[in-house]
């Protein structure tokens, strides 16, 4: 077996490019169609091989599911983003942990990676952001790798959801993922995105 | 056609699974194995799909191919990242705008959404690397997607890249990724990842 015979030769299914990219879409309803936990266990379980900078994995994630979790949590969404919410049949509240250098000498044995951050609080919270964020896209992926829909938001009170989910910690909320089979009836226009010469040049 | 046939109906392949997140690796070798153009646009079109804030789609990216370019990239990368950037067949220097407030007219004609950023720069940096990170990492696995394999990098002066690459705009780098098609004999050994328990919760 050489190391080209080893290598993925070419792109995956047409059908999974639909699913994870092009077909995929921000959902605002969902089907009365249960989402089981060992689901959201198994996209977890696929988004944390993603990489990040000395494989700090800064990402935690509390998912929001039963009632009594929802009415800690609807206080601090938008009015826009509060009934959705509300009726997802689960929302995951994606946060990272400015602690994450506690577990480096556990994630990046080769060195000590610990170190370079220690005292330096500004480098801290840009790895941990920057990071988090990469984790979180991770996730909604492989979400939708696993079959579920997301409907992602940003309009909520970030210090509200911080001292409500996680008071005593250094863990701080990034953004939300509303979870579930979504309906399509519910679904707003798509959006236009920019064009290719916009985003990308080739040096 | 019912809503329900509609849906995407369980996981992608795990073939595909295995390309986007268990199999792939963070590469620092490559096999000499041409990458065209076209593959590296074809990434762009499916990462582009991939949802951010309002639609906001913030990341810009310059793919450094030519020697030129990697010359203009060199003094920039940190001692253990220079020679296997030089080596990769292209470096994607992945940015965000902070002058993306401009295209939500085009991008979410739904509302004035350029109104919420007026006068508020912590916002548009706040936006603009949350939803920019998020669109690298939409990038960096749809990269793996269509077959090529990712070195992601940190390790790297920002201000030296912001004054050679980006000069006269509001762009700001974020990280950088090597592309190319792998050499499996030069891989690192795999990092741990964190235990589930340790990552989530579910309420």
């Amino acid at each position: 077996m050489t190391t080209i015979e080893r290598h993925a030769p070419g792109p995956v299914a047409p059908e999974a490019l639909e699913q994870l990219f092009t077909g995929a879409r921000t959902h605002n309803g969902w089907l009365p169609k249960d989402v089981p936990d060992s689901l959201l266990e198994l996209a977890v379980d696929y988004a944390k091989w993603g990489p990040t900078s000395a494989n700090c994995s800064p990402m935690r994630i509390v998912f929001v599911r039963s009632p009594e979790a929802k009415a800690r949590l609807a206080p601090a969404m938008s009015d826009a983003n509060r009934p959705k919410t509300i009726a997802a049949p689960a929302t995951a509240i994606v946060g990272y942990d400015l602690d994450f250098p506690e577990s480096l000498p556990h994630l990046y044995p080769a060195t000590d990676a610990r170190s370079w951050f220690v005292g330096n609080e500004k480098l801290i919270e840009e790895t941990a952001f920057r990071n988090g964020s990469l984790q979180g896209a991770y996730l909604l992926l492989a979400l939708r790798a696993v079959g579920l829909d997301c409907g992602p938001m940003s309009g909520f009170d970030r210090a509200k959801v911080d001292a409500e989910f996680f008071q005593g910690t250094r863990i701080r909320s990034n953004f939300l993922i509303n979870i579930g089979y979504g309906d399509p009836a519910k679904l707003y226009p798509r959006g236009p995105r920019l064009a290719y010469e916009e985003i990308a040049t080739i040096l």
